[in-house]
């Protein structure tokens, strides 16, 4: 059963919206091990919504079609199926009524060019709508179901998890086959590194696969089983991320949808630890990272953001003298800042970032950027020097202090 | 000129990201006015890549592939493009040179992986990546201009910027015409709102077409006008502009990239003020948008991150009072927040933010959220109830923190 998904809509073309839609059906045809190889989005235009169905349906088991399902002039999917499929446009006075009534209820009259919703191609049946008046329609040109639904997320997503992909996995008639995916999140190598190393876990043939995302400075392992069920997908998944994590060690620090800055209050909330921030050059956002988490209250006992000399006296207590005979980008300054949050904060533990993110060049070149931790079991900071441009080099650096902050938590910092 | 988009990642077939380069290249043609019907997406697999691109290269003249060019197995896109030019792939020795020198100025070893990269197909031109060590590709099938380019929108977003949409306008070969258009940001009305405003000025068949564009809280209008020149299309846009702003007043705050922490920082760096942050609910998000701003430290003071009411007290100077009575969620605590931190931080102008960002419920719903500002010129506070989980309820907050700072500087806010 192989499915592709077709989005109808001249504003997903000119950037208005993004085609989050295909993204939702994309994960649920995985996760019911539906196979899906391509996605397709056209404007309102009735000869080229008919032509992209006329391809999808010579290549495809099944054509999920989202959009140009309302009530307007410009929502021609319905146009097109009747054109692609070679049959007359049928009128359902059921349905009508249907509407006429929906709009009674909310005590206003239709407009009429709502029934054109009314308007259904021959031989397809309606799906019905939870959430708003256009329904659904699925139909069968030669070999390939087709499903029309609307655009709206809200209205779109019940149709989808209600009625499609329960009747695409039936029609399989290998309802016992299952794809499972997991996510093993790295941090601290490069992909390529990280690709020479589990190399000979790879192969296009293998059960699982393995694929790379590199996003974010992450770079992410995503072991992908086929098998008769979930529970044996994921028994053919585990010895293999076994195997991974004895290979790259420290350098993977979750699984799925976990953070680093979930792993970093957990090991805290772990030790009975408080955890403060001292920025300069990130200005923000390691504090803004950690309390994204709910309830990091319990965990996080605040930050300073001290972007001057003076503030970092001030504020942090980094002593005058650390400054003018190191500079305030030095290993020195930043576990002065981390030890003056400690002590400020009232915390156990405590990262501080300090250099320059650019575009100007002040005593050291713009990417330089100390990272700095301070716990109750050592201190430990490091010179990194970030590519990029100012947005990239504050990621990057916010991003490294949560990882550092990791390692000095788990020891492995200490150990390096 | 007909220009495609083809999106390579089996990751966007799985929905493990969104495709949201596709929406920034189809702003961007639509910009430039360059035609664009259709966007594609395929799997990492060298057969369906080259089998859209054989597609593609039939129905447009010109296709935009991203992603499938980094380092690894799974990226596929030159070998697909080999495939389906019918050429062979050639080796550039002085950009696996390049690579070499890259991996060496961060002092370490290229894996050897790494040379893909130099690899391209006979008759391609390098496209050079300023934020990476992929290159990308231009070259022509048949009648139609191919390029590649990273799936890293920090890397993929300047080669469109900077040659692609350059190139491409070039090609059509008509010269005299020019496409220009210009943002107006708004924030603090809702669309349906300034649609009704300006609606007497909007009409498929004007020149210049305005657009709205709802992201983050703000409203843009686009005005885009079609002339022989740019200045000419300048002269259509620039009434336009002025008849927008009389009717919308400080709704409009900037044009096009200029940021609402730009224009803060502006405001303060006009009167000579410095400013500092206070922030609960917002966890340094405010500190954060106002540092991403190079030479941000010549007017921010500092910020500080004060999450527990011990912190608004010994951090901030808040009065304990103060919290007893109104609670931490209140216009008197969010005042002293700012209040407090003029005085520790030694500025002239300080927001507070302090709420509750959810999902836990604590004394308000989650998403009240207080403004505080205090300026030379005046202080005032308020509550705000925003919608949605805690990531959107914090990105609000940040956003009406500083457009609240704003008004404030502008003085707009005491005579509201």
């Amino acid at each position: 059963m192989n499915v592709e998904v077709l989005a109808v809509g001249t504003e997903l073309l000119l950037g208005q919206i993004v085609n989050g839609n295909a993204a939702d059906i994309g994960a649920r045809l995985a996760d019911a091990g539906l196979a899906h190889y391509r996605q397709t989005v056209v404007g309102d235009n009735v000869e080229r919504i008919t032509k992209a169905i006329t391809e999808a349906v010579a290549r495809a088991d099944a054509l999920i079609i989202t959009g140009g399902i309302g009530p307007t002039q410009d929502d021609l999917t319905r146009d097109a199926l009747v054109a692609a499929a070679g049959v007359p446009m049928m009128f359902s006075e059921e349905y009508a009524e249907h509407l006429r009534a929906w709009w009674e209820r909310r005590g206003r009259s239709m407009p009429e060019t709502n029934l054109r919703q009314a308007e259904y191609p021959h031989g397809a049946e309606m799906i019905p709508n939870e959430k708003g008046t256009a329904p659904g329609l699925r139909m069968r040109i030669g070999s390939c179901w087709i499903f029309a639904i609307p655009g709206v997320p809200q209205e779109m997503l019940p149709m989808i998890d209600g009625h499609i992909i329960p009747f695409l996995v039936a029609e399989t008639g290998d309802g016992t086959s299952a794809i499972v995916s997991r996510l093993l999140r790295t941090w601290g190598d490069s992909e390529s590194r990280i690709a020479e190393v589990l190399g000979d876990l790879y192969d296009t043939g293998s059960n699982p696969t393995l694929a790379y995302l590199a996003s974010g400075g992450e770079i992410k392992l995503r072991l992908t089983a086929r098998a008769a069920s979930r529970a044996e997908a994921d028994l053919l998944i585990d010895p293999v991320e076994t195997e991974i994590r004895s290979r790259l060690g420290s350098l993977v620090f979750a699984v799925g949808d976990t953070t680093v800055e979930r792993v970093v209050l957990g090991l805290c909330g772990d030790a009975g630890w408080r955890v403060a921030t001292a920025e300069s050059a990130t200005g923000g956002l390691v504090a803004a990272a950690l309390t994204s988490v709910p309830g990091s209250s319990a965990v996080f006992a605040g930050g300073i953001v001290a972007y001057s000399a003076k503030a970092k006296v001030t504020l942090l207590g980094v002593p005058q003298a650390i400054i003018d005979e190191h500079g305030m980008v030095s290993e020195e300054t930043g576990i002065a800042m981390a030890r003056g949050a400690t002590e400020r904060l009232g915390a156990d533990v405590a990262v501080g970032v300090t250099g320059s993110a650019g575009p100007d060049v002040l005593e050291h070149p713009a990417g330089t950027m100390v990272i700095a931790v301070v716990t109750p079991g050592g201190q430990r900071a490091r010179v990194l020097r970030l590519p990029g441009d100012r947005e990239r080099v504050r990621a990057y650096a916010t991003t490294s202090a949560l990882h550092h902050l990791r390692l000095a938590l788990t020891g492995a910092w200490w150990k390096a």
